[in-house]
């Protein structure tokens, strides 16, 4: 899986192939094709790969206290330190808009936005909104359309400046609501 | 351009070829390929004609009063009355995942980017926010954001539920910056 993430950092998704990322990895062509039967099979366990991560790391700051939590979110979403995040981020937009044409993909997208999306509700909800579905489903949309417009637009400062203004949106739902 | 438009409604953006558009156009494939060297090029001629419809919208609605101009762009943006717009929807969001590997293609979308922002930001502005640029760029990440995902994971009614958070949005700076 780490060859498939190299590879697509290096070449997006339309212009990957197995030939591709067996390049990556020292193991050789052959393995990959002994255990997946294309391209698109790869990627959808690929995709399994990406939501254990996600469930793990949202497992492992449960204990964490919640704006300690909403703050490491905005990092890892957000933050963007590395170049190799940066061109993944543009492979896993090439790979969502993919995805209403390919059911399988949308059913894999679909289980990590609700994944992330109950992970944000509950951080939301601990710290008092009263309706954390709703304000967990427009910060999750805000935090992704900044993602994808500023990926798009490959203008990573743009994206720096846009997470103190996600922060404010957050702190003015809690705010509100606890006035 | 109207063929182009219902081409990519039906086929998406990858699946598209000349010969799919010539299919939707009374006058023929020899007549494209006289104006356009390839799907690319049309393409592009494309984008220009959405940035015209754009400028146009955005002036025709100049004199109107703001707060109707902001609820008349959320229509616009986030409405999807049409399958037609929801399919347009979907090919968009492919085209802008092309835009990191395709240098002309990442040029006119941030073009029509900043129209986008600048009218958003006249609009903001208007209504009292003191940081309109800051605050249309939220705003139009937020947008964004909500339509390509409820696009890539299909889900039309999620999308209009998110329009209202989008208004509280507006509506929270608007007030907060006024008081």
């Amino acid at each position: 899986m780490d060859a498939t993430y190299s590879a697509l950092c290096k070449h997006g998704y339309a212009d990957l192939s197995i030939q591709k990322i067996a390049d990556e990895f020292d193991k050789g062509k052959s393995l990959i094709y002994y255990h997946f039967d294309d391209k698109e099979d790869l990627m959808l366990t690929f995709m399994d790969y990406m939501a254990e991560y996600i469930e793990q790391r949202n497992s492992e700051l449960e204990n964490v206290p919640a704006d300690e939590r909403l703050d490491e979110f905005l990092n890892m979403a957000l933050g963007m330190q590395e170049d190799s995040q940066w061109e993944f981020q543009k492979a896993l937009l090439e790979m969502r808009a993919q995805a209403p044409y390919n059911e399988s993909f949308a059913e894999k997208f679909r289980e990590i936005d609700d994944m992330i999306l109950d992970n944000m509700a509950d951080i939301v909800q601990q710290l008092g909104v009263q309706r954390p579905e709703e304000v967990s489903d427009i910060l999750v949309s805000s935090i992704e359309g900044a993602m994808n417009r500023k990926v798009a637009l490959d203008d990573r400062e743009g994206l720096n400046n846009l997470k103190n203004s996600i922060k404010e949106i957050a702190r003015v739902h809690i705010v509100e609501e606890n006035d």
